[in-house]
């Protein structure tokens, strides 16, 4: 039986290995996606039918939702993921804003510059799209990541839970 | 000739009015809807088939995107207003999350607590929605606004303009 794979800092047995960003697939849920995104925030496992059926939500939305995924394709598992949706506004000439939300890399592959990589790569969907601007709200610790991305402090979130 | 009504503080010629809250229209076009989001941030006045199609394209989201105007009766003229989306996710067992935005009240009738009773209305659209959370971004000089709204200061808003 081959050993585990070591995947460590981007590299896969010391070997540094292609990983591609690509869009979400249903097939991802057998990949981990769900239990990747439990590293973010709260997330249960989901049935294939509670996965399909939200994946056939955000597929409705077309290009104006997206969700980008990095598959480890030695572990035949998803290693980092973000996401994307275009609001479509009336102001500035009815032009629309990018957010992104739940970007998260697996903590085993940190190091490897995925999170500026899955950012770059929304960014580049915002721009296609022709927003004029993207927005995210993070943790004072991750201002710093994106400012190197190329973000900017700009205002405060505000949050009311139930 | 009547002379114009005098509004000022929620009253208009001294009399308290009832200012009702409730869903954009299409007739809102010529009644000083986009005019009333320039006092927010760049919007060039739209004609009549540019509205009508962003008009469309937002009632394609049914639910899960909701504008509020205040009309004021006497005037005909929408005097506040503030939107909502629904953002689905995978994330705490396929949850979602509303997000509010573009949130003005007329210079002349600020006083009257319409921002307020706005952002109630748009929470109450949340909750029925079955969010987990509201959230919005603002300038640190509105936070003691949103405070009083029931909101709390949670992170940053980071942005990146194209």
């Amino acid at each position: 039986m081959e050993p585990e794979p070591l995947v460590e800092n981007g590299k896969i047995n010391g070997q540094k290995t292609e990983l591609n960003i690509r869009q979400l697939e249903i097939s991802d849920h057998a990949k981990g996606f769900v239990e990747l995104l439990s590293q973010l925030s709260t997330c249960p496992s989901l049935s294939q039918s509670e996965f399909e059926a939200r994946f056939a939500d955000l597929a409705a939305l077309g290009d104006d939702h997206h969700i980008a995924v990095v598959e480890d394709p030695t572990l035949g598992r998803i290693v980092a993921t973000g996401s994307i949706f275009i609001e479509k506004k009336f102001l500035r000439g009815c032009s629309s804003v990018a957010h992104i939300e739940d970007v998260v890399v697996d903590k085993a592959t940190r190091g490897a510059h995925l999170g500026q990589r899955i950012i770059n790569y929304l960014v580049d969907h915002a721009k296609a799209a022709g927003c004029y601007k993207v927005i995210l709200d993070c943790t004072p610790e991750l201002r710093v990541f994106y400012e190197k991305c190329g973000f900017e402090e700009k205002n405060v979130q505000m949050a009311l839970y139930f």
